[in-house]
C-alpha cells in the first residue's frame, strides 16, 4: 500500500472496504468506485477539470434547501431519475407505466370529495379529468388515494410561488365504489425545469434545453396493489420528444379534447373554452 | 424518443448533447452518463438507495464553505485525487513524485527567510528541515519557491484552529543558489480527516479508519520546471500502509531523525530532544 500509482489504485480503495460491515454498501461503493475512477481515466480527467466537478458539486449543494433540490434536478436531466424508476418498476403487460416523482410533490396534501375543484385560483383553462382505478384483471379498484399535482397555465407549480401558503391545482381524492374518479382542474402547462441554478448551467452549456412537455402527476396507492407514480402527458405537445427530464413512455399521452363554450360535464354552463381529459389507470397487485 | 426505457435511457441522454458546442464537455458528460447509469445497472440500485445519494450529497454540499470542502475529503477518501494526481504528474524516473495537495493549502503565505523559524506557537517537538532543490540533471535550482504546510502535535493544521488570525508551521521560502533550503519547524503529526461530516460517516460505515500517516506538505515552484505538489512521509508511521486518502508512495518517505539535547543545527543549545529531516527534491524542466 506505499506504491499505489494510477493502475493500482482501485483495487487498493476497494479493498480498505472489504471489512464495510453492511455488504450492501459495499457492494454498492465498490462499483461506485470503479466507474468514478473508470470516468476520469477515460475522459483523462485534468486537475482543472477535477476542481471544476468539486465546485460544481458544491454550487449545487448549496442551492438546496427545504423548497429546491437541485440534485435531483441534476439526477433527472442525466436520465438517473428515470433509469431508477424504470428498474424499479418493472410491470407486467396491460399495467399503466411509472415515471419520475419530480421535484414538486408535497407529502401534506388537501383531501377533496370526488367532483370537486382543485383548482383554488390557479391560473389556466377549466379542465375536467375523468377515469377509473382498475387491477390488471379488470376489477375496480375502490377507495383509492389519488393524488394530483400539476403546473398551471403560466407554468409554475404551487410550491414555486413565494408566499404562496395554500395548495393550488393539487389535492387528494379517492376513487368510488366502481373504481372511477373525477374533478375539476386548470389545463397543465409545458415548463421549463428551473435554470437559475448549476442544473440549468449544465443544460445551457450541453446545448439542451429546459422544457417538460406539459404533464398531470398522479400518485395511486390502494390496499393490496403497488403504489403507482405517473404522469399524464398532453398529446401535441412540442416536448413530447425532447422531455429535458427524459419522462415520456407512449402509453401515458393523452388526448386533452377542447371543448367551446357549452354544457360542461359537471353541468355547469361553461362560458369559456374548456377540456376534458379522459384516463384509466390499472395497478399490479403487491 | 417517447418510448424511453431502462435499456435506451442512457443512448438517449447522450444524443440530447450531440450538439454541445464546447467537444470536451461533451465527451466528458458522455463518459460521466455512460459511467452514472452503469452503476445505477450494475448494483440495481433502488429508490430508497437513489435518495439516500441525493442526501449524501445534499449534506456534503451544505457542509462545504470558505473553510471546509468535503467534497475534495470524499474526493480524497475515494482515491479519486490521488488518480488524478497521478495521472496528471507522470514524471521521468529519478524526479520526485507528486501526491495529494489536500484540503489545507493557503494561497496567502507568509514569506520566511532561509534558516528561520516557521513554528509560530504551533504545539510539537522542533524539528529542522533540511535539503536541496535540483534538476533531472543535478542541477541546482536556486529561488525556487517552497511553500511548507503541515499539522502540529495535536494533529490539527493552522486553518482548523477557530479565531486564528495568523499562520502556524507554515510558510513560503527561497532556495539559496545552490539550491539548498533549510528551516526550523515542529515535528508534523498523523491526523484524522475532519470526521464530523457526511466523510467521517462514510468512514465509518465502510469500516475504515480516517487517519493519515505524519507528512509535510511542499509545493515547489521555478521557473522552467513543472510545479511539484507533494508530502515527505515520516518512516515507520503505523498510517504509512492505510493512508485514508491514498497518498503515501515509498520514495516519499524519510526518516525524521530524533537528536537527544544538545548543540541544533542552527548552533543553539536546545535543552529538549529535537529532530533532523533531508530531504532532497527533484524536479522536472517544463
Amino acid at each position: 500500500m506505499r506504491n499505489i500509482d494510477e493502475d493500482t489504485i482501485t483495487q487498493a480503495v476497494i479493498a480498505r472496504h472489504a471489512q464495510a460491515p453492511d455488504a450492501r454498501l459495499r457492494d454498492i461503493m465498490t462499483s461506485l468506485v470503479q466507474h468514478l475512477h473508470a470516468f476520469a481515466r477515460e475522459v483523462k480527467l485534468t486537475e482543472a477539470e477535477w476542481f471544476a466537478g468539486i465546485q460544481f458539486l458544491t454550487d449545487t449543494g448549496h442551492m438546496c434547501n427545504d423548497k429546491r433540490q437541485e440534485f435531483i434536478l441534476l439526477s433527472d436531466t442525466l436520465g438517473l431519475s428515470m433509469l431508477v424508476t424504470a428498474m424499479n418498476h418493472r410491470r407486467p403487460p396491460g399495467c399503466t407505466e411509472a415515471t419520475v416523482l419530480g421535484p414538486f410533490h408535497v407529502e401534506d396534501n388537501q383531501r377533496y370529495e370526488l367532483g370537486a375543484d382543485i383548482t383554488n385560483g390557479a391560473p389556466g383553462e377549466p379542465c375536467y379529468v375523468r377515469g377509473h382505478v382498475r387491477g390488471l384483471d379488470g376489477e375496480a379498484v375502490a377507495g383509492a388515494e389519488l393524488q394530483v399535482w400539476q403546473a398551471d397555465a403560466d407554468g409554475f407549480y404551487d410550491v414555486q410561488y413565494e408566499g404562496l401558503d395554500q395548495h393550488r391545482a393539487r389535492g387528494t381524492l379517492h376513487s368510488a365504489a366502481d373504481g372511477s374518479f373525477h374533478f375539476k382542474t386548470v389545463v397543465a402547462c409545458e415548463y421549463p425545469v428551473p435554470t437559475d441554478g448549476p442544473g440549468g448551467k449544465m443544460l445551457k452549456a450541453l446545448g439542451r434545453h429546459a422544457w417538460r412537455p406539459a404533464h398531470l402527476h398522479f400518485m395511486i396507492a390502494a390496499p393490496g396493489y403497488r403504489r403507482l407514480i405517473t404522469h399524464i402527458f398532453r398529446n401535441g405537445d412540442r416536448y413530447l420528444d425532447s422531455d429535458a427530464v427524459f419522462g415520456v413512455r407512449s402509453s401515458l399521452i393523452a388526448d386533452w379534447v377542447r371543448h367551446e363554450p357549452g354544457t360542461a360535464p359537471d353541468g355547469t354552463q361553461s362560458a369559456t373554452p374548456f377540456y376534458t381529459l379522459d384516463f384509466d389507470f390499472v395497478l399490479e397487485k403487491e
